[in-house]
């Protein structure tokens, strides 16, 4: 096994270790989270601050262009897609990632049908982020087409037929860490004639990706996880250039308005990504997200996502081991793929009878003792099946091998000395 | 004509001067473009710092639930419908304007369109901010509805009838600052059973407004403006209760669903406004515009909206007669409404004959001594009807009598030496 003199040797010879000095970590806490929140850049209050102080509050309304808000979208766009595969100008910061869904898979949908109109389908999986879904049920209600939802990563083979037209699967999920290979999948929706969206939320900054690559149409993602982009932080959108001109969307907004200062009563969408801009950016927030964007790109001159991809996955398989070796007879078992390669940044965890119905309380101790991850609810009806689950983030820019030894033996003597079962950590209300 | 001692002593006397002290202005500047992007409260700085030192970088995911993050929409909408004469739990904070608008005009064309098939007209003004009409542009697409646009606010009577579905007008007209009377135009579109939407773009936070005792049915507005919530803030939205548990609105994102954390596959809308929010709002803004909209509240106790109001309509009144004295021969003309009980919180000038194109070069002169102002372009073919205007907004908040005169004196100066000529003045590329 593992020891922790080991992982100490694992930090010391890891060469993104540099790359944790870019955070404001609190002391004492392991933060396996980043999926869900991600940390605190060190740039980012200074930045904040000067755009509060000198552009907001000396410059005043000149600052949309003397400061270069204006333009912001389309920068922090520019450094996003270095991270995922897409060309410079063929993605921006707008929004949230459920509108941006709305946004492309509106506009897909009219390019599926317009080209076959008898293509009704979009397929997603059930257990993708609800959000999407929600999006997802209203285009269809709105485009007279029909939200279907496989349970399995093997019945999507079965949906992709003369019906489909839209193909939307978050490409790492978010409850199991199951990452899909974007490349297959999208080639062989194409091929059977459909368009394929990517919902990039646990991908970006955390797995290479490559949307050009594999050619996909459309994705989205969000600012806030791996992208360190401060709590709502505002998402991205990207659509393959050769939608980009296609139609309208329907959230069409004075930004993405070709030539938003003639204040003209027509709407004429601007050329590309830019029409993917809606309303007026929240400049605080998307400030913010520059700087978490660049704590990713900072990794570029030490091997970028592929160092990091690298390091995440040494990450997850030890937590796998060591939870596996210390927890297992605890009744600990992985909830996540085995193989790394279909495995995000993440590992979910679920326990065993008799502790099928622990898993919030498990998660509350460790909390309790600084160890961050998140609890994800099953179904109450078949657990066996959607067991209850603790999830775990690993972050490769700030989470060290040694800080993967002491998670596990936290939640080792959680488990040991049944920690778990003060009352302080029973359920109670509603649970985020 | 009124005296700048005569201004000192308005000042001297002004019940609401004490307000300005909760305000960083720059040195030497008067500020005429709150009603573009608000000033900077004094209080931002710090509260922003706080999100992002503590509630973000120490506390992490835990502060949507110990910080009140899940729950500042809500809290922050209280505050505003305190302001626009709603009641509390009816108005949230979320997204852009344009977004906003997106949710209610489709939500207002549905039930409209249930209750009676036949009305397919969208009516609103040609001179709205083109955000609005582009918005209902994209929804009229969908819903077969029409969009038609009145050229002046007379024509608005001629299209309240039996197909007329939702009348959507912006309460203060961004360009000439023209102020609806709310009542009396949504009680006549009622009498023709069609819905009313309200922008109140540039009303919250500038005039005592009364959605409930207007009867409106839905209101949107904006977060920067009057709000000084800061460059892109949140926008709001507003539904009467009557409507606001009927429909989804179709940007169904999960924190508009009745219990987002259940995280279940189907949508279920949140009871009353709360499904009007769509995703995870940006914080760093969202916390900000409380600030800003805090300064608004703090007249509560010196008279509230009304206060504000009175002193509103003292400084544009001020405003006109001073410019109209001073500036009249040197081609100044009133291009705002001379009644003020028809005016916004601003004052558009326009310039006579053979000025008539110096509009952009003499807001930039204005703007190099100091005062900012903004360019409205006109339209070119037809300038005598549509002319270029220089726009000013008049906060009451923190513009004193004596900034309206040296105001006046400015443009008086730029006017009379002819600086406005200087060629570094002139008009050059895209105009913000």
């Amino acid at each position: 096994m593992t020891t922790l003199q080991d992982c100490d040797v694992l930090d010391q010879e890891d060469p993104l270790r540099e790359l944790r000095q870019q955070f404001d970590l609190p002391p004492g806490v392991i933060y396996l989270d980043g999926n869900s929140l991600g940390v605190l850049p060190r740039a980012t209050l200074g930045r904040v601050q000067e755009v509060i102080q000198r552009e907001w509050g000396q410059d005043l309304i000149k600052s949309w262009n003397t400061a270069g808000w204006m333009e912001l979208p389309g920068k922090i766009g520019d450094k996003i897609a270095r991270l995922v595969g897409a060309g410079p100008g063929e993605l921006v910061v707008a929004d949230s990632t459920s509108l941006n869904l709305y946004k492309v898979l509106s506009a897909a949908l009219r390019i599926a049908q317009a080209d076959a109109p008898a293509r009704k389908v979009i397929v997603s999986e059930r257990s993708n982020f609800p959000t999407d879904l929600y999006i997802a049920e209203s285009l269809a209600r709105q485009h007279g087409a029909r939200l279907h939802l496989v349970d399995s990563v093997d019945e999507i083979a079965g949906t992709l037929n003369a019906d489909l037209a839209v193909l939307m699967i978050t490409e790492v999920n978010y409850r199991t860490g199951y990452k899909h290979d974007m490349k297959a999948l999208t080639a062989a929706a194409h091929a059977a004639g459909a368009l394929v969206i990517w919902d990039l939320a646990h991908s970006a900054g955390a797995v290479p990706v490559d949307l050009k690559g594999a050619d996909a149409d459309f994705a989205v993602g969000c600012g806030y996880k791996y992208l360190n982009g401060g709590p709502g932080a505002p998402a991205f959108v990207w659509a393959h250039p050769r939608h980009a001109d296609r139609f309208w969307q329907p959230l069409s907004g004075w930004l993405g308005h070709a030539a938003p200062f003639q204040f003209t009563p027509d709407y004429q969408p601007a050329p590309g990504i830019k029409r993917y801009i809606c309303g007026t950016p929240a400049m605080l927030s998307t400030a913010a997200l520059e700087c978490g964007v660049d704590t990713v790109l900072a990794a570029e001159g030490l091997g970028g996502m592929a160092a990091l991809r690298k390091k995440s996955i040494a990450l997850t398989e030890l937590f796998i081991e060591l939870a596996e070796e210390r927890c297992g007879a605890l009744g600990v078992r992985l909830a996540s793929p085995r193989n790394p390669e279909r495995r995000g940044s993440q590992v979910c965890l679920s326990l065993a009878a008799p502790l099928q119905h622990a898993g919030y309380a498990v998660i509350q101790a460790l909390i309790a003792r600084g160890v961050i991850g998140d609890f994800r609810a099953g179904d109450p009806a078949r657990l066996d099946e959607v067991p209850h689950i603790l999830r775990f983030g690993f972050t490769p820019l700030y989470i060290g091998f040694a800080d993967v030894y002491a998670a596990v033996e936290h939640l080792y003597q959680v488990l040991k000395t049944e920690e778990w079962q003060r009352p302080e950590f029973a359920r109670q209300g509603a649970v985020t």
